[in-house]
């Protein structure tokens, strides 16, 4: 398992060393990173509070008391007629720069500053990001196995999956099916976008019907003992037209390249700019309407960025997506989309499913 | 489907009343309730900007603005390298009183707070729970479709489904699927917690193994068109001892009470109280460690609270859970819960399923 009382020290290093007093976490990814300990994200508060010096404090529902593993920390529950709010500004005590979760809600947010005059707020992101974007090896080891089990879903998709005749949500669940089958312990999200559809990047799964002669982006992924797996094909029904064929080849090219320039020492843009290149040298530039990729761990979607603009260097142990796309609205749409780590000189590809323009029935 | 621009006019009515120059809503059951949109809640902001006089706008993603049916608002597409916060601030202008949506990220209100000095920052729940949590007969009926569909599940259960000797775990796989069978377009959540852990309310659904003689509290549910479904009902792996059968009978005891004293009129902590009282001279009062229930909606948990120190007045078309539970620890809990609207002279119950301890094998 992994070490929660020395990346607690780390941060409480950086937190000496930008001046911030307090953290301050509710529901989120950061919370289990730092306590293994993930809180339900629901309007009781649960609240983690790391001060520079001491341990840290798990303030929890006292009805959820039960589900909290012993840790390197004091277990406050409170009951349904306390003040948690109260109990938590008690411990912060005279902090004068307390970082708060990124998905903290507003409503938490704004009783604690109502009752905490003086206090400059943050972003508590800000610092655990530099912990989080750096994968130890056993949080790439999950991340691998997240992704080998996608792959094993794509490999069995065209002999498996009947896609012609079927609504985009049947074909949903079977790759929601399959995802737990091969291993993850649920499955996160599914996009199947049929046709048309597919030329939306975050179609909403519907009840469309797939057709003969669709292209179908399948994007989907699941959650591996708290990690993340997300990973696209497009596939097409029946044979593809050869504007369907050449659009394909081009996104896949751009994938390559993407993940070709990956190194440590790269930036971020580059590898967006190495993708897209491809892309508008292929005359499709104007329809690949999103970033190149997004980090990935206990989130699926998280830092580092692969945008434009970033220019933060790659080091290796960062895992992110590379998924260039091609989205020609009232036509069609393609993405192919793998996980990836940066390794110590090139790649280090976590997501090896086929990469062709696989004909389904 | 829902008048949107209606509770439009309800909202800005009542930001007149409150002093509320703009509401500003991201990610959360708040927009789809007043634009028929559902936001992604990933780190790319969508916001929905409702002034007091004038038609709302939606700042959306652009790779995502494919998803959004046209309505009563002005659409902002944003790019991958624009300022999306900016084109905000910008479009909130001069407004002095800002409520967020109580789901908003801190992230995000952080930004908006270090952009906009001088502006009053609120909670729009304060204003939207005022509409949500008095249902639309429209409501009323997908909620009432969602509990009878948890209703047929619980109806398969006792014949269908084998406890003893499986894990907890396959044990929910099973009422998930069935609770897509029965009409829900996606499972939401399901609790299967047995033997010792029925005795934690929120217990994290795991590996062990159901044995003879165990309780198992079964707590599921679904969504429906968007709205939710949550149930739970205890079962008892073969015969129950007579303290398993006698803290059965209280808390179905307690539920019925609960449900009776549903009225007009009658306050939150008074139905709490009367779910409550049967478990205090049932003599287990102490191991009643959580309120007796919420309301439902677009969210599971909303608005009102049955819970002591509520004296919010029942109206009908509110609708909520009942659902008293006893949690002995290291021994074993129960727990009845039901959906039900408060009527025009008493309660409506929208889950009908027995509420005896049946026996499972």
């Amino acid at each position: 398992m992994f070490d929660h009382t020395s990346r607690i020290s780390r941060l409480q290093d950086l937190m000496g060393e930008t001046g911030i007093d307090a953290v301050l976490l509710t529901a989120g990814a950061d919370m289990p990173y730092f306590s293994g300990y993930s809180a339900m994200p629901l309007e009781r508060i649960t609240a983690f509070v790391v001060g520079r010096e001491e341990d840290p404090t798990l303030f929890v529902p006292r009805l959820e008391a039960p589900r909290v593993a012993k840790g390197n920390f004091e277990i406050v529950a409170w009951g349904e007629t306390d003040d948690p709010i109260g109990l938590v500004v008690k411990r912060l005590g005279s902090s004068s720069t307390v970082a708060v979760g990124e998905t903290m809600w507003s409503s938490f947010l704004l009783d604690f500053q109502s009752r905490m005059g003086g206090v400059e707020w943050s972003v508590a992101s800000d610092l655990t990001r530099e912990l989080r974007m750096r994968k130890e090896p056993g949080e790439i080891d999950r991340l691998r196995r997240a992704a080998e089990a996608t792959d094993r879903v794509l490999a069995r998709i065209p002999s498996e999956v009947q896609f012609a005749g079927r609504a985009q949500s049947a074909v949903a669940a079977d790759f929601a099916r399959m995802t737990v089958e091969e291993g993850h312990d649920r499955s996160w999200f599914t996009i199947i976008a049929s046709g048309p559809d597919s030329a939306s990047p975050h179609h909403e799964t519907g009840s469309r019907q797939i057709e003969e002669g669709d292209m179908v982006v399948c994007d989907f992924g699941g959650i591996i003992d708290g990690y993340c797996s997300d990973v696209t094909r497009t596939f097409v029904v029946g044979a593809p037209t050869p504007k369907q064929q050449e659009v394909h080849d081009i996104v896949v090219s751009a994938n390559v390249a993407g993940r070709a320039a990956i190194a440590p020492g790269v930036s971020c843009q580059e590898i967006d700019a190495a993708a897209r290149r491809v892309i508008e040298d292929g005359g499709y530039g104007r329809y690949f309407i999103h970033r190149t990729g997004h980090g990935i761990g206990l989130e699926g979607h998280e830092h580092p960025y692969i945008v434009e603009g970033n220019d933060l260097a790659l080091e290796a142990g960062m895992t992110f997506s590379v998924e260039p796309g091609v989205y020609i609205p009232g036509e069609f749409g393609v993405r192919v989309e793998d996980i990836v780590a940066c390794g110590r000189e090139s790649v280090d590809d976590l997501n090896r499913a086929d990469r062709s323009l696989v004909e389904v029935g």
